[in-house]
């Protein structure tokens, strides 16, 4: 048994099938003729990009535009001159053949992009050796395994795929995918959430380890592969798979329904996301609004401050997808384990009570400002609510409140117009504003409790750390009090309150949440529908009669066993 | 006007005197006989012997006998044979003058003492250079200026000042200390405020700014300096200086009177102390107990940990010193900010949520047990209450309590004898300890309200960070309301409710404090008779009415400003 990172959810078990589609071994040779290579790398070139437009015509029709939009970045890279250019250079300067000059280039491309700390510029890298090996392999004639043709059911093993490899195959055949190399958000990992098919990535060697015609499993929840099991292992696995496709079939029947109790309690169940691109998965999984939008990805991945006209249109982009639908945006959260290069914030000894987010903005006031400008004018295109993260006294959100006002005199005054009933709420992150949550209720529409960041404050615990993370404890009789005084606290002063954490999400901890009258519930959309599916089988009193019992208990570890038992 | 470290409280006016008491200037000179330069080393080493003892002498008449073993650890210098062999070593090897000898082998040895990252190390320097100097005096025949022949009033100026300057000088005619050098914990600034004599130190070059016959006024309290003033400033500080001794001698008339309102509600004001040395100030300030005695300086300044021993005497000193006075003994708390050299505690992104404290010594049992062995043992000679760091949890409460258990039953097992009636406390530092305080304080004989964690963590801040220390609010309407619940909790169980944070010795606080109904109240022992004078002009029913209009109000700002218009 061998475990890698589970990246798209499902099993599969089947016969393997090894996509050889190692970077090829590009020698240097010697030329005869500079003008003759100078030839073959651009008709290489040509043929690689009516071939790419093929590839993006597949995909727009299977998959829709926003994959086939990889497709574009691909003719790009190919159009870029600095390729061409510093190719043909190299091929003169330097007397180098067509290819061994191209993958030169492209080596130096990569060198940059791979050491960039930067998740999404490495990825990009992967991109780029696609291209490339896609002219070499025009170049030099040697054929890539066909995915397209397909012909029995197999599980795909590769050093990794790529995305003409992804696009082009025959989905129909394909199980399941197990590659070397990836993480949960490489390229392989995210085609294959996509297309739904089970995948384990990150598994060093295995493209070594197996044979064609070994019989895997993989479970893409856990990471975990079995190779030419025993029959009673396969029989296990067959058990699970049958009951995780049931459990979808269910979960699809809830699709299009209300996230309502047994005995008539409505709820909004949301998606929290991180950018635009999120969209696609709140729409697949039904959720009905967005309960945190967070902003940090605009700010992220660049050298300087983006501006208003940038940050508009990715608001509005999300507000008229969801519209009608309520969009829950975040002001922005950065610092504390989150940095920006362009943004020079001192070296701090306890980032996580630091400088950070509302902290930073109410100092950095022209940052602030233009959010919320680009956040005011998109707000026409939908059902915008205003979200401050971090406050933790009473002067803190009236400041922020000012703020906002501050620019929408200035609006006014500029003739721009913005939507005249927009929510303003807050984060209830800090302790001190969960336990003045009453007083801070009069002057806000809505709070969203932010868990993961509450448990870490009210517990003193760093849950990053590892020596002490047995008391980062969401379970802790401490946090639900206080999770509780807040949503009485709200109720109180007749505002709605929801939650943002990683708590909305967890089947354990929906019934007490309901139980204890929380009216929004915004979590990973990939848990919608398991929290719908499980808030139609209970009832309202019953959760308030579990919440009684658990407040009762002293300890975190009593009252998760007495769920486990509860619930199931 | 210049401003320095103020060191000792009080002001003084008055004419200054210039001690020249610099390092003397050393050169290398040739020498006839290395046997005459022994001789020489050797009969100054025999004077300066004698002269320490006299000094010494004075001392223990006039200060007793903490302060006259500074001169005990003189003379270990003066015999210590690493001093004398290196120094006649040198003289027979370089044929050195005695004189340059001493020196080179003195800074040898201030050299690796002054690279110790360590206060305590760093002053240890000062006593060898102090001793070398009197040896060099004596070898060269250069007179020191003779403090104890003062005959005037007069403000000394010096570099800085020896302990045996501070020692021999006529006390009687000094009416302040200003030096260049040093802080609040240098040798010049401990002895100023236990001769009660005003001081500024570190002010750099002001041995270069005055001459002798100038005018200078000092304020020990804020470190101002007044040099050569108009008369209308010198009119201004005369009355001060006035105010200040009449509160002194109206403190005066407060000891050994209770700490009571005048409406007859009876508390204990007692002392936060680190270290036995302390306990000279709890005496001088008729502490009623120790309210936290921190033992984490056993650990430090050291290589390995220190045994059972050496913490049972520390314990012992201070318990039979108050005795019957109480005295709560709070375990271990390093880590956070605090490092021991000898544990190996991986770096932490952020220590104030980290491992530390009762965290630690759940993990590493020995030293856990080993100081509750020393603690138990000690307590057959005084009233020891035990106290435990950092709970944040039930689950961590009792798992110090089997522990401080299995210690008594490894006690009982070896015949060794210990009080039966210790109480057992927490620190309620943690917020999520302060929620679940009712359910804690069924499990505890007391609380101790540690404010400046619990300030920390309830409003996410790092008090330590510049950048957002306005956010580090002792009057934040959540604090607050946290401490009254921790008071409430504790009194409904019918156990004891002290504080041991800064908050406790706040002037504007202690009304609250008493209104909320906290039964003691723990500070630095210097704040404690003005404590006790400021509640026997409080009753307890105003004070209850001053909880309750504060506690509806919703900022601190709006909370402190009441306070310092109703408080005086």
């Amino acid at each position: 048994m061998i475990v890698g990172t589970g990246a798209s959810p499902g099993i599969a078990l089947g016969k393997v099938l090894i996509v050889r589609n190692e970077p090829l071994i590009i020698e240097k040779e010697e030329i005869t003729s500079a003008e003759e290579e100078k030839g073959k790398l651009l008709e290489a070139m040509e043929i690689s990009k009516s071939q790419i437009a093929k590839v993006r015509e597949k995909t727009l029709k299977e998959l829709g535009e926003e994959k086939a939009a990889i497709f574009d970045a691909h003719i790009m890279i190919l159009e870029d001159p600095e390729l061409t250019d510093n190719t043909i250079n190299r091929i003169e300067k330097e007397k180098l053949n067509a290819a061994y000059a191209l993958k030169q280039t492209v080596l130096e491309f990569i060198t940059i992009f791979e050491a960039m700390d930067n998740e999404y510029m490495r990825e990009r890298a992967a991109d780029i050796r696609d291209v490339s090996d896609r002219i070499l392999r025009n170049i030099t004639g040697e054929q890539t395994t066909d995915l397209s043709m397909l012909e029995e059911d197999v599980i795909l093993i590769a050093h990794d795929l790529t995305p003409s490899d992804t696009a082009t195959m025959n989905k129909e055949k394909v199980l399941g995918f197990l590659t070397n190399i990836g993480g949960r958000t490489s390229h392989t990992a995210i085609m294959a959430r996509s297309l739904e098919i089970p995948a384990v990535v990150g598994l060093k060697d295995i493209t070594e380890k197996l044979e064609s015609l070994d019989f895997v499993i993989l479970d893409g929840e856990t990471g975990r592969i079995e190779i030419n099991p025993p029959d009673e292992v396969t029989e296990q696995y067959k058990a699970l798979k049958e009951a995780y496709e049931e459990e979808r079939k269910a979960l699809e029947e809830v699709k299009g329904k209300e996230s309502i109790t047994a005995d008539g309690r409505k709820l909004e169940l949301a998606g929290n996301i991180g950018t635009p691109q999120d969209i696609e998965g709140l729409q697949k999984n039904d959720a009905e609004g967005v309960g945190l939008f967070r902003t940090e990805f605009i700010y992220m991945n660049r050298d300087s401050l983006p501006n208003e006209e940038e940050q508009f249109q990715a608001y509005k982009e999300v507000l008229e997808a969801l519209n009608p639908k309520p969009v829950v945006i975040r002001t922005l959260d950065i610092g504390g384990d989150k940095k920006l290069s362009y943004l020079k914030i001192d070296e701090e000894m306890n980032p996580f009570l630091g400088y950070r987010a509302i902290r930073l903005c109410l100092k950095e006031k022209e940052i602030f400002k233009t959010q919320l400008r680009a956040l005011l004018r998109a707000s026409i295109y939908g059902n915008l609510k205003i979200m401050f993260p971090m406050i933790s006294s009473l002067e803190e959100l009236l400041e922020a409140k000012a703020v906002l006002n501050e620019v929408k005199t200035d609006l006014d005054k500029e003739g721009i117009s913005y939507a005249s009933n927009i929510e303003v709420g807050m984060m209830i992150e800090v302790p001190s504003a969960a336990i003045i949550s009453d007083i801070l209720a009069k002057h806000v529409d809505f709070f969203s409790i932010g868990t993961n960041d509450l448990i870490q404050y009210t517990c003193a615990v760093d849950r990053m750390n590892e020596k002490i993370d047995h008391l980062y404890q969401p379970f802790n009789p401490g946090v639900l009090r206080l999770i509780k005084m807040v949503i009485d606290h709200g109720h109180q002063e007749g505002i709605w309150v929801g939650m943002c954490g990683e708590m909305a999400g967890d089947k354990r901890m929906i019934p007490i949440l309901l139980g204890m009258g929380l009216d929004e519930f915004s979590m990973s959309p990939s848990s919608i529908l398991p929290a719908r599916k499980l808030i139609q089988t209970l009832t309202f009193n019953k959760t308030q009669e579990l919440v009684e019992k658990v407040l009762s208990m002293g300890t975190a570890d009593e009252i998760e066993e007495y769920l486990k038992n509860t619930i199931k």
